[in-house]
């Protein structure tokens, strides 16, 4: 385990408390006591996994294993640890018929939009899947990548209930450690295993460890960019990691609607499910 | 042209700059001069069209036709009306060989999951093609649409930027015979063409000319059921259209996220494109 400063260091027994809580009451608030999650083998749909387990109960949670040709076969066996651990039911279904057409249509596709493609096939398999099994799709991505903007609008970013959404990186990790995850998914380096060597830190040039602080800085904290120098970090790496928040703000938005009446969707029309269904 | 209550009657004249000039901003704001929509042939999408060159400048809108083995060839037919019409730029991207491994596979899918299965097909390849010509996906979905949940979450909802989504389907016919489109689209009956003989009226058993009337009251006029049933709306309607409204409320939200930080994605911390990039 990398070390943490204590600003990120999180109360595993209460934040796993809450998060059980969470996606029992928002699950059964819409009438639904099932979930599905996309289990790709890496740490955090590992820890939706164990989450929604605990607050559903393992025969109410369907992990889904959607490889790709290409995908490490590690991702799967890793997954099955979970699966295994957990005593959860699991499917799994390849996304390579799926995607192949459109990579064979365009056969100069780059790696950056196969990856895309692949995220979004992903979720027309969970968000079927959840159709079948009648369970609500919980998501996967953490307050890092939401931030950062890695990952795929509308792919691997949907979900109903996302209970990892507020939390770091290197917070995950030590939910993770603390929920007794098994060594292998602890271990690894992140990565979205879109193509073979592909890793989070290598693709983005951030260790988690660092961008972590920086980001809890500025979001949290709410830093500005001079204070942040002044805290100890390189002004191209804020401005570059900024930059980077900034840029994918529109991943983390409802699609923009132009308002022409009194009461616009998502504007002043915004009912939540706590109304009931 | 059926009759419109004069509360749903818009100034087109005026609706036609706002939305004009909400396109130009809005896509200039994120250093884009392109678009691309996804044209049905339906009204919605030949709308967004006609907006979109309006704005961006035809060689700048690319519409894509998206046909699957089972749609209506009128579908793309009406589509070619609009591309010739507008002078701008086509594509057609046949799905039928990206979902049929899955409808293979799941053989006792039943129509809603294999039109979910479309549409989110669809927008795998409106947005692979955003990427490719450079330009934001325009949205299609109208404020009845929306309200009534009448469409795919992550599907023909999503989109980047949506001139449609505050006007009640109604007043899309208004818009659209005001700027000319051609009548054979006007007078089509509205469908999602996902399944041979599917028409909206039918499929949710309403007319727009009634639920958008009743809908403006709801909505924009904030009238309660009670009110709407004294307005001259049968009660049994207005409780089955608001539990419309209700159930589909997830489709017009993010990701609901927990809570466990100071400042927490789509709840503190919601900054806007309009930072600038």
């Amino acid at each position: 385990m990398e070390t943490v400063t204590s600003e990120l260091q999180i109360d595993t027994r209460l934040v796993h408390k809450i998060l059980v809580e969470f996606l029992r009451q928002e699950i059964g608030k819409v009438g639904m006591q099932r979930a599905v999650v996309n289990l790709s083998g890496g740490i955090d749909s590992a820890l939706s996994c164990y989450l929604a387990v605990e607050a559903l109960g393992a025969q109410n949670v369907l992990a889904i294993r959607l490889p790709y040709r290409t995908s490490s076969p590690d991702s799967l066996t890793d997954a099955q640890l979970v699966i295994d651990a957990l005593g959860m039911p699991g499917a799994t279904i390849d996304i390579t018929p799926m995607v192949e057409p459109l990579f064979e249509r365009f056969p100069d596709m780059n790696q950056n939009r196969r990856g895309n493609v692949m995220a979004r096939a992903r979720m027309i398999v969970l968000y079927d899947q959840s159709a079948v099994w009648n369970g609500l799709p919980v998501g996967t991505s953490n307050k890092t990548e939401l931030l950062l903007g890695y990952g795929t609008v509308f792919g691997d970013m949907a979900s109903a209930v996302n209970p990892l959404g507020d939390l770091y990186k290197t917070q995950i990790r030590q939910l993770a450690a603390a929920v007794g995850m098994p060594q292998p998914i602890l271990d690894k380096p992140p990565s979205a295993d879109l193509w073979v060597g592909q890793t989070d830190e290598g693709e983005m040039g951030v260790t988690y460890e660092e961008v972590d602080r920086l980001l809890y800085l500025l979001v949290d904290e709410r830093y500005s960019l001079d204070e942040a120098v002044e805290a100890g970090f390189a002004r191209e790496y804020v401005e570059r990691v900024w930059k980077m928040v900034r840029v994918n703000s529109f991943k983390r938005r409802l699609p923009l609607i132009a308002k022409v009446s009194t009461r616009t969707i998502g504007v002043d029309f915004r009912y939540l499910r706590d109304w009931g269904v």
